[in-house]
């Protein structure tokens, strides 16, 4: 069901600094920068060399998001783990028939086009889970 | 000089009902399972459908150990995140000439043949970040 990892989420105090770290000493590609009102954050996304996964970089737009509520909490660093799937709601009816509670009900809208959901780390040993289903013009083939 | 995302490390108290959880609810592939002493960890490895990346699990042997340290501060979740490199020596000098402090001067043994080497979080905005230079025999072409 997950085919691989697609990102991980990274929350950061500022974003720009962050960008700079990850394409200075990585050599990252810096390959989307968005706001995403709904769920309070200015990200950006950066690829590997192959182009297969990425690590977002996750800026709160206030403290009482919760990526700004994780800041506050335990500091910067990994938020969360993304995984691509084909179908992210035949994904998440399967997910959620086997326990898990599921922070969404129904895809939202991503990074770059893709459709998510998150899943409640309390049911996943603390980690943080999302799906991602890539928007079809950003899937590369690797 | 980032390939991909090869693994995320999730700390847990217990490696099985971890193993169980991963296997029946995402149904990903245990493909190893390893004591790094070295480490102070039990660890399994659970392959995502592509077979290009993985979730690691790592139980620590003792509380005095740094996955057990961790667990005690902040519980199970994430605990790192490891991206593949082609060449983890030459990645490592790259690395430390830009200024980011690294754990391991020299890599080391990882899971499955791996040669590894971690980077220190705190010049990584709070990720504790691995270099992966896989054995060649576990290299799956996707």
């Amino acid at each position: 069901m997950l085919l691989r990892i697609d990102h991980v989420g990274v929350a950061c105090v500022s974003l720009e600094p962050a960008i700079e770290r990850y394409t200075s000493v990585f050599g990252l590609a810096l390959v989307s920068r968005e706001t995403n009102e709904e769920q309070g954050v200015r990200e950006a996304m950066l690829a590997t060399a192959d182009g297969s996964s990425y690590v977002q970089l996750l800026e709160p737009l206030a403290p009482d998001t919760p990526v700004g509520k994780f800041l506050a909490r335990r500091g910067e660093g990994m938020h969360h783990v993304g995984y691509a799937v084909a179908d992210v709601m035949a994904a998440l009816e399967a997910i959620g028939g086997r326990g898990v509670r599921l922070i969404d009900q129904r895809p939202r809208h991503g990074s770059m086009g893709a459709s998510i959901a998150f899943l409640h780390p309390a049911d996943l040993g603390g980690v943080l889970t999302e799906l991602v289903q890539p928007h079809p013009r950003e899937v590369h083939e690797t």
